[in-house]
């Protein structure tokens, strides 16, 4: 018995690999797929790539129509249109893995801050779960709500998560500095991301003020103990690299006392044992090793008293679409691995 | 003494490129530059490579401006935007060097329907020399109208040039089968020149219908001896790759008689003996050899009695604004060669 | 029961594709790997992208071995070093799907031509069947030696099958313009194929002599109806693009009387009603549409008289490792599609 | 009167930028070019982007010959091939630009500890002068052998001197994060390179024992007021990005008190107000602005307390060809920018 999903906002990337990897998943089929476009185009001629493999027209949203064909719905949308349409949606029965930022920050009055517009659904971001299973794994089965991570996100906790869980860095001071893929900007063209502008170039972008850094800090801050251990506060500079998919950071922290690299590669191992996509390497990992892939690979070092960690992931994967596919797994009871290797 | 010109339309990667190299010419002095834009951005702000280099802030297109403070202008506008100013410069004395395709075509009818549009300036129209120095060298001294061609027709008129004007090979049924980097789509963002999108894909575009098919048959008919001895007609695939500049073209005729590829590459040699900037190579060439150069490439080959010819050139180089350039020179009486080596 | 599986020569790129499809495969086990290196590296240290999804060390070849471990050995040998493997291993009952050009030709004076080495095993060359499957569906269940086709050649051959098989183009005279993804030239480090010299380039290679010549030749004139009725001779130009895969290729072809485009989509459609993984799209494919995946893209254009057929494939999937599957899928009686959607 | 130069090791990325450079030099004239080949290629053939351009053959390293035909040197050697002609060049009257490690290092035991060679020229050590002109500019014009610095070197110096020298953050704990286009990794082909493993991919490598960390401690140490004012050390993570040319250094520091972006910007703007090639920006730079000048430019930002530098460069140019001929500009009494605009 398969699960109906429906995606909504099918047109861009998360939504496209969404969709390519839930009709590879033995317990969904998508039911319903909805873009803004009064075209109601197919799916097949939104993305050429799943020309035949989904014969399926988007429509317009309408909730009560999700609702009768799915039981949950992967929200593909932009922040404020997903706290749009997820109250109608959870009213109506209607599970929901939310892609955008809306219900990732706990306290409403930073979303409101960093995202320029009021949190209105108080009801829903009690409810929402971070949808992180590597630290959230045993919440996310019973949630109706799913607060899917930013990309950057996503790999700056992971890549952090052992080191302030076990207390052997210093809260402040960490410097985050990532390279995004392009395909983490959106479908949307801009004169930034034009082929002859992106192409040939490594360029920072919105340094310091990245959306995606208050997130870190809630998410490390709770992995450390809460704001009362002493709120953890990175440095994050995002930078575009001409790749299609992938992110790399690299991490500095502070250690407290002696870093032994060894030691903390096994920590890392211990941490992370029971983590089927998380990958604790030992060489400098590439972005190309895990595109396509939910992983994220993770190594460290130590230098001149430094910890420097080094850490991969595909943005729209594990960054976004392969992740709610892991999320969609606990919730529904497959396996974690399903559909994801 | 340096010549006064203008950037009309200065914004494009055309325009950069143009100014990029005319900063280098002792005998240009950039006066003045125009752009549609309101605020007036700086040239450096339009194109930060040339932070440091010019100090000017575009103004708003004024005829008058543009002839009280240069001799020349150059055009790097839209197609119908060049014949809507050109005529108000050629009256007050400024001669104009048009990279649009405003002036390439002799016949208007053909020129309305390739580009649905009219074309209103008949009086420029017969004035028009084509800016192609290789076949057009003695007429641009004295031109006070160039029409600089397009990038992929420089490319297949340089390469099929000698076996037109040597007879050597059958006038239709000719295939060129062209790639151009993505610079060669201008600056303005589109869905298909996203990063995402446009980078690790080949593509084909406009099959058949490319607006340059009319311009190559027709300067190659007249390189034939005129529509007496038989008109050329190509067809014509051109393609996107995922570079920043470039086209390589590969061509396709029917040799008439028996094709000796020791002979043609001589034929190449000798028809091209005058002009700097054609290189006959013996190897395929890349398009990286002539990128950011004015130069072409060219080679042959015979394959099962056909003759492929290989070519290659920058498109916003040779393909625009070092031919431009190289028509400058010959219009004001430099070494053809100048700032452009 | 999944069949065992030996992946001969487990280092390449193909080799690599291979592994991640079949490690998805519900019928199939990697029982052993081999590699030339003395150091038996670990696949995953051979593929960093593999890392923990497979856990096998690889082994210096030895027919026993892989007899007594594989039902089956995809053979990722260069040419000339598969025919030295492929007869022991049939002695000993594995059936071999072979990806080299080794039993390609079919006439052992044009591989002794083209590859510059006899053909030394001519039972293997006489039994072995061309693992194109669209074409040869009914004789690849019961082959016990697949020379699974190149990937120039599996784009240039569906791409004209129909129009071969239907009789509506002449027979020569028939262009291939093909454009490789730098994957395609394997994975030894050559000057040409560092990234500085092959990115941001387009360049043509082996103009004429490329050895997927008579590849093409030879199967398009099976299709035609063999020797007797004309052989296809087509002029074949590869070029290599800076993407990791995919092939494009824009082919020109005369037809026989008046050729009319949506005719001939439809014979098209036709022809391959029954090849899942044949797409007969209406838009210009990219490469991008079918990369990572089995499919291939294929449209068409009638332009001056001449059919002008675009078809796009992913060299490593389609143009290798996937058809390699596909071909096991025919052989051992699993769904054509398995473990390739 | 032009200069009569050699250029010794003509076959590198860096060479073809030097020649390129020279070639447009009112007062260079490039008398000779030395490769190991042994079949004397000519520089066309080893450069296509040259043909048309140098009409001259390499030959074998002779420092009688190279001496009779230049004034002075341009080495594009490897470290270690350097030092064993360097001191006969000099010995014969040769002025040398080395554009190699040989001679950065002022203390030979970290030249040894860093390359694993002892460095056997004291001599020529102990004349060299740093050829960063930005920092050392009334030293270079009466140098007779210049070491040119490494690419990561000058964008990391330039981006922290005025920071160093107006003692504005603490000296050590600062953190390089840099990114460079392939073509910093020199021409010969290595399995990292590899188009099919470099493209797409963003890695870290020599994490924290990268070559140019002990040069930029020096450097900056000096610029502090030597290591009796406490020596600077940074952290410095290289990575590779898929480009083929740039150097994208983010920069982590802790500031000595309040830190203002403003003033710090002043600071910059002040620092750098007679050096031509410096651009302070306001937006964060792109490689893609710099790339193919000799401009670094170079912006910074106040985030969390912490000064963050934003710098770019072309590692061809301005972090090799381009800052060598500034050297030789300023040792033959030549304009700065000569032949770099």
């Amino acid at each position: 018995m398969k699960t109906g999903v429906a995606i909504v906002g099918a047109s861009g990337y998360g939504s496209r690999e969404l969709m390519r990897i839930l009709l590879n998943h033995p317990g969904a089929r998508i039911a319903v797929a909805t873009s803004r476009s009064d075209e109601s185009p197919r799916v097949a001629q939104m993305h050429p790539s799943l020309a035949g493999r989904v014969d399926l027209a988007s429509e317009p949203f309408d909730a009560d129509r999700v609702a009768s064909a799915a039981s949950v719905a992967f929200l593909g949308l932009p922040h404020t249109a997903s706290m749009a349409v997820a109250p109608a949606l959870r009213a109506r029965g209607v599970r929901v893995i939310d892609l955008s930022a809306d219900y990732r920050l706990k306290d409403a009055a930073a979303y409101a801050d960093w995202y320029g517009h009021a949190q209105t659904d108080p009801d829903g971001l009690a409810a929402a779960v971070y949808g992180l299973p590597e630290l959230y794994r045993s919440a996310i089965p019973r949630a109706d709500l799913i607060a899917n991570p930013g990309c950057y996100t996503s790999t700056a906790i992971l890549a952090l998560a052992p080191l302030i869980a076990g207390d052997k860095v210093e809260r402040t001071g960490i410097i985050v500095d990532a390279y995004s893929g392009i395909s983490g900007a959106g479908r949307s063209p801009r004169a930034n991301l034009h082929f002859p502008e992106a192409n040939e170039n490594v360029v920072a972008y919105n340094v310091g003020r990245h959306r995606h850094t208050p997130e870190i800090d809630q998410v490390l801050t709770e992995v450390g103990g809460g704001p009362a251990s002493g709120p953890v506060e990175v440095i994050f500079t995002p930078h575009l690299a001409p790749i299609d998919r992938g992110i790399h950071a690299t991490i500095y922290a502070v250690p407290k006392g002696t870093a032994v690299e060894h030691d903390l590669i096994e920590l890392y191992r211990s941490f992370y044992a029971e983590s089927p996509f998380v990958r604790i390497v030992d060489h400098p990992p590439g972005t190309k090793d895990s595109a396509f892939s939910n992983y994220v690979d993770i190594t460290l070092r130590v230098v001149r008293g430094r910890v420097v960690i080094l850490a991969c992931l595909d943005n729209l994967i594990k960054g976004a679409a392969g992740v709610a596919v892991q999320n969609f797994n606990l919730m529904y009871g497959h396996p974690e691995t399903t559909a994801l290797l």
